[in-house]
């Protein structure tokens, strides 16, 4: 990423009169924290392997529960074709590191950390014209909605909002009835700082996907992995996304009034997910924009992390997940004043 | 690794008959459980970035600490040239990528993960004649000693049991005087399932490596770096290394006294760190070996991870860090009967 915009990004998190509609983290109120707290302590006391060394698989236990709900959707896969990684980021980067030299058609907006896991593996994400495909099922970052499914020979399904579809509706995993490789993570719902996600290579390709896991960092964390298992047996992990689900549409419609009230930028309602792809017709320098989104006191991801092709004009990614939805009516009349200013400048 | 090893391995660990010589782990009795557990439920508690998204190079606290026991020891760097990641191991595959196509002289016998990650990354690990040296500085994996010093132009300096030398002499590091990639981890005296190492790169090489990491899994987790630097605030590191060092003391003359009244192998006595590097007259199939030691219940960790190119005759890593220290003499009672039985079958 530009060291200008990382820069910007942390000047922005450090300042509280800042509002911010960066950086797509779940809301902190909507973490289960008492569960995670408790079941940290108990694992802690009472497994001896929550604090030493694991296989590189990662437990049972966890791989367990993600083969039950997959097949509850309709993907029956035995356990022991998943790989716990650290996040869904670290699937990303296996499935590119097997993936070298291959081009990945990631559309025209798509999420920059699977373009920077892809381009450091070594494979070659590009909007268009590849039969590998990268798929955020049911909710694509950016743009908060089902993308429609092309076709490809292979697919890399990253199911990380594909639960937090507004409506309900969870599609059924493509790996059930496609080539994938099949991606998810309790970070939308859980935790990220956990860093608990999953990957299920093409079965050919498991032991290879396990090689460079354990040859990359070993294992997961054994001890979030634990608290994870523990977790899991108590916690309604339906009931727990069903109240994101609720908070996050609640976020959403607040940030869809607020744009259509005081922005002008063009955007879909998002069916899902943690955000808003907005874009402008103003052309100019993007960093300038971000620079002056700041000066009002408000924060937004620049379009160009997305794109594989940045265009001409201004475009941005708007999280309503994290943002005090009180002061979500606020942050979009300080975006509104920050692009009326840009465009007097221009 | 050779999944036939694996399977064995697996085996070892479950069967609660077999004493494990294998696997090169921290006892679970010296590590600060209460403490690990307080600070992991008291973070939750209170900080909300402990379950959220952090920064690639993660936290301040801990990164603070790392640079302040350098300079102690004599290295004076800036907090902000390390990197925070998933144990040392992640900091070898950091460094290998950045070393891509570079040969790395690694000696005869080293860290197998050492081995996997530069592989993995496209450097080339050989046994000597390279000017760039990984470096397991004060204690080296699997003798057990100081190996001296070559001279070379860049060093790959993995403390991973600088501080575990049982005469507590912790050498200047590396990165003082020479180029070098700086490694450490917490991983063998605080618990390496927390999956917390470092890795402070040539400062010209900081930007990419911190990109590497953030292009595999975002960031190291936030919950066990967070509950890492509670930890530190409070706990004694310096009396935690010394019960260590006395009890791997304690264990490792357990094992030196038992393989020479029992074993016919020849080895040299450790300095430090966890195990003892074991080498016999014996020719044959490293495999049918260890399902001879696994028949006798013992397991020991197979030479040939351990060499870039293995030898002819069978060698071994034999670790007393984890063996319980009544058992140690029986251990090496059953491995002497296995090389007896294998020497015979020969």
């Amino acid at each position: 990423m530009d060291p200008q915009i990382t820069q910007l990004q942390k000047e922005a998190a450090e300042r509280p009169d800042v509002i911010g509609l960066a950086g797509g983290l779940p809301a902190d109120e909507l973490l289960p924290r008492d569960e995670v707290g408790r079941a940290l302590a108990e694992v802690t006391a009472s497994r001896e392997d929550a604090l030493q060394y694991g296989w590189p698989e990662g437990i049972e236990q966890v791989r367990d529960w993600i083969v039950t709900r997959l097949a509850r959707r309709g993907a029956t896969i035995p356990a022991d074709r998943v790989i716990i990684t650290a996040g869904a980021q670290q699937a990303l980067s296996i499935a590119g590191t097997i993936l070298k030299g291959t081009a990945i058609r990631v559309g025209d907006a798509t999420y920059p950390g699977a373009l920077d896991a892809f381009r450091r593996a070594g494979a070659i994400p590009q909007a268009r014209d590849a039969d590998v495909a990268y798929a955020m099922t049911g909710v694509a970052n950016p743009i908060g909605r089902a993308l429609a499914l092309e076709p490809a020979r292979l697919y890399i399904a990253d199911e990380a909002y594909t639960e937090l579809r507004f409506d309900g509706h969870v599609p059924r995993p493509l790996v059930a009835d496609h080539p994938a490789w099949h991606i998810g993570t309790i970070s939308k719902t859980i935790a990220p700082g956990l860093r608990v996600g999953w990957l299920i290579p093409p079965a050919h390709h498991h032991d290879e996907a396990l090689e460079i896991k354990a040859a990359t960092d070993l294992q997961t964390a054994s001890i979030t992995q634990a608290a994870l298992g523990r977790m899991l047996q108590t916690l309604d992990y339906d009931a727990l996304v069903a109240r994101a689900r609720t908070e996050y549409t609640r976020r959403a419609d607040a940030l869809v009034a607020a744009l259509r009230a005081h922005v002008p930028v063009s955007f879909a309602e998002p069916e899902g997910g943690f955000s808003i792809w907005a874009t402008t017709d103003l052309a100019g320098d993007e960093l300038a924009f971000l620079r002056t989104a700041l000066d009002e006191g408000v924060m937004v991801d620049p379009g160009s992390l997305f794109q594989v092709a940045p265009g001409e004009t201004i475009a941005m990614r708007l999280s309503f997940s994290s943002a005090p939805p009180e002061r979500i009516d606020e942050a979009a009349r300080r975006l509104g004043r920050a692009l009326d200013r840009f465009r007097r400048r221009c």
